[in-house]
């Protein structure tokens, strides 16, 4: 730590100086890209999906300025690394939207419109309610508008952590992007419908359903038409494409990035998220409309997406960790309202598990994958700070502060949340036959399993037998889980392995 | 092009609406993309390299005001995008480095030095010149001033020409970016030289030599440092990069951009263009270093540098073009002041073929390679917008647009003349065994040849055979250049088979 800012100081760039902006740039993109390898290497031994690393990362980076290094801190501010991150979220969608297709989404939609449906109202419920506990004095309408800040899902640390464990296409990820897509939508319809019925309040005129409907109407224009006509669309698209006569590399991964460009574009533009186009652009795309182009390049498209994800999708998570600011973790106001917030933000999505019912889903999974609040909550309270009503603003600073930190613990939550979900139920076997498999297992990793899958593995039977572990699964009805037993002689978890 | 306009015009993006920073972005980057593309592709039809076609598109898109579009002529004024184009070129180099090593360099070094040295001093004699002649009321001082405008070779051009004609490794090339490397050091210390010369002209002062000298020195410990300090480290850093356990794509990416972030960054830092730092990165980094990492990951580094090349290159040669403005053509002085200055831009560095005598190289390569000017004249005439003497700035609005035109000429004639001569070089000994090779590989051509290096063959033999190409031949002593037998029946020049 002390190292680290004696170096990031003393490449701190001249403030006055004629520095290229270019240079700002690149400098803020070396930081951000080592913090993130760092991050992500320490988060991996620890067993941890890699995207929770960056996002500390981001946070220790951001906060250099408790040290005395403040230059690093103005990274996040800067609008072009705001782009730069903010394309890295619309590529990492692209990514996970290219591993599946609109036919693999359209078998889990009813699934995840149930799903999207009950995350949406639990926690604006239970939003609500933390409101008028916290607010008594303040209108109804600042309670419902601050809860409905909880509604939407950010799936863009579920897509990451779904990506980092090899699970992106499993029956459970495509609910929970499905959904979150069409929470995405709710969320937007309550972000226009509650903004209008307080603005109207506030100048004492009537509410404009007409202009709800349009705000919804466009949405659902944009994904039927972006999915219908994309998927109809795209084999001619590819086909055009592969008249030209250039590298088949470029035309292939130009092709597809200006796709995924215009319907990121035309998702913002109708008052989306990028990110949720970019996904729609991913499930249109599929390998069977450009199958002679991949011929031709030698490549998959994902192959050829990935260096320029790995490149920028990192930045995003490290970003959003920078923005956060340790000083408001200091006031005990403002932090008993985003406990309660965050509560209300997790236990609510966990109405989602009951969307999952009735399929071989992994529930848990589903309920925990839609946690993270992102982007459309900091849109809400942005809006909020500027949103008046009989003169106070409706969201008030502290309250801001609140939403902030119900964001960041929200998206720090959901990766070891999720990734013991996960190996929890790919470890339920083991528990069962740990007496010969753990100890086979524990003999591979000895003798040096250099690829760490014998290590993680061994990992979730280690932690399924922590007594603390065992005791939040209390009332399910397997495995009693012998901590012993689980962790035999030659077993070691990988925290130790480092 | 009027459906062009059209389509453009109604995509325009809504300019007070609250449309993210991000969709405007992105929407740019959709209409470079295909700009370039489809640029690049009539270029390609034409026997020409793809960057001369994206050059075009671009002077295209950025004067679509003229037919009525205006928002896309913004896009070069965004600063992100400015940011994203100089990201492209600061990878295109870094990948054309990578293509070379240190040793490589070393070994044309002193060819390089001569080279580099014979192409700054001609066009600034007869840039001086030039301002004598057009500007007799001005202070020599100007005149020198417009000279050291002409100095620095821009190699982003001939890199990428390079790479399109599969030549970045041929002995020519090292020379070219070596010399380019060398003159805008050159170029710099010209730079910080005369600008303290005309400031203390103006102020009464005397010249600080120990300033100059500070500014030379600087740029050559860089250049020293990046190079030898950064071949020793390399094996280091990736010797402790290999011990990180993620993807060992990743890591490989990550590290060789940070390396190339870094030293672009210092480069920027001590007065050179990002770009230089960039290259030297690239040099530095040898695949003996990293052979550990590529085995890990099943890519090589180039293989993983290509797709995030492929993405944004051709951002910078598109908004290169963009920045041209039409109107500027339309004014007779300033077109004759542009006239002189490019044809001394041109013929100045033709002295560097004489650097490469007694040696196997094609000089006239050498020669047209170190033609064009880009960033750092560009830099001349903004710093000149802004230095006064006896109260008259030193370039005035006129000499401005005129170092504009000379910047975009030099830019323009480059790949087609660069991709002439070494076609023209390659297809000599064609034009000995005509007889036998041409029907032989126009046989393969009409057997669908699919990947068109045949064609390409095909197509520099039949234009070898072209009058107006052997009439500038004249006075060399090989080729009679029969028309009928170097394009036999079964042959296609390209431009037909499309």
């Amino acid at each position: 730590m002390l190292v680290l800012s004696v170096v990031l100081a003393s490449v701190a760039p001249p403030i006055a100086g004629p520095i290229d902006p270019v240079a700002r740039v690149i400098l803020a993109l070396a930081v951000v890209l080592v913090g993130a390898k760092l991050g992500g290497e320490i988060a991996e031994r620890l067993g941890q999906p890699a995207v929770l690393g960056e996002l500390l990362a981001g946070i220790l980076l951001g906060n250099l300025a408790l040290v005395g290094v403040s230059w690093v801190e103005s990274i996040p501010a800067d609008a072009t690394i705001d782009v730069l991150a903010k394309l890295g979220a619309v590529l990492l969608l692209f990514e996970v939207g290219l591993e599946s297709t609109v036919g693999d989404i359209m078998k889990v939609g009813g699934r995840a419109f149930t799903v999207a449906t009950l995350g949406v109202i639990t926690p604006w419920v239970l939003g609500w309610g933390v409101g008028a506990l916290f607010l008594p004095h303040s209108s109804p309408y600042v309670h419902a508008f601050l809860g409905a800040a909880l509604t939407a899902t950010s799936v863009g640390i579920t897509a990451r952590v779904l990506n980092d464990l090899g699970r992106a296409q499993s029956p459970e990820a495509r609910v929970i992007l499905g959904a979150a897509v069409i929470d995405d939508v709710m969320g937007l319809v309550i972000l226009a419908g509650i903004t209008s019925v307080i603005s109207t309040a506030d100048r004492g005129t009537g509410v404009s359903y007409l202009d709800l409907a349009f705000v919804f109407g466009k949405a659902l224009v944009f994904l039927v038409g972006a999915l219908v006509a994309g998927r109809a669309l795209s084999p001619r698209l590819f086909g055009l494409a592969g008249r030209l006569r250039g590298q088949g590399q470029g035309i292939l991964l130009i092709t597809a990035l200006v796709v995924c460009f215009l319907l990121a574009y035309v998702a913002s533009a109708v008052g989306l998220a990028p990110i949720v186009g970019a996904y729609a652009a991913g499930l249109v795309l599929e390998e069977a409309h450009y199958v002679e182009l991949v011929g031709r390049s030698g490549r998959s498209l994902q192959d050829l997406v990935r260096p320029i994800a790995t490149f920028l999708v990192p930045v995003f998570f490290v970003v959003m960790g920078m923005r956060v600011r340790l000083q408001t973790f200091a006031h005990p106001d403002i932090l008993g309202l985003a406990g309660l917030l965050t509560i209300a933000a997790i236990v609510g999505k966990q109405a989602c598990a009951l969307g999952g019912l009735g399929a071989p889903l992994n529930k848990l999974a589903i309920g925990i994958g839609m946690i993270p609040r992102g982007e459309v909550g900091l849109i809400f309270a942005n809006l909020g700070l500027g949103l008046t009503l009989h003169g106070e603003p409706v969201v008030s600073q502290g309250i801001y502060s609140a939403v902030v930190i119900m964001v960041v613990l929200t998206a720090l939550i959901t990766p070891p949340a999720l990734t013991w979900c996960f190996r929890r139920a790919a470890a339920e076997p083991v528990v069962a036959w740990q007496g010969v498999v753990v100890p086979a297992l524990a003999a591979a990793a000895g003798d040096g399993g250099a690829d760490g899958a014998p290590h993680r593995f061994l990992w979730s039977a280690y932690r399924q037998a922590q007594p603390w572990l065992s005791a939040s699964r209390a009332g399910r009805a397997a495995a009693p889980d012998p901590p012993q037993k689980a962790r035999p002689p030659g077993a070691r978890p990988p925290l130790k392995s480092a």
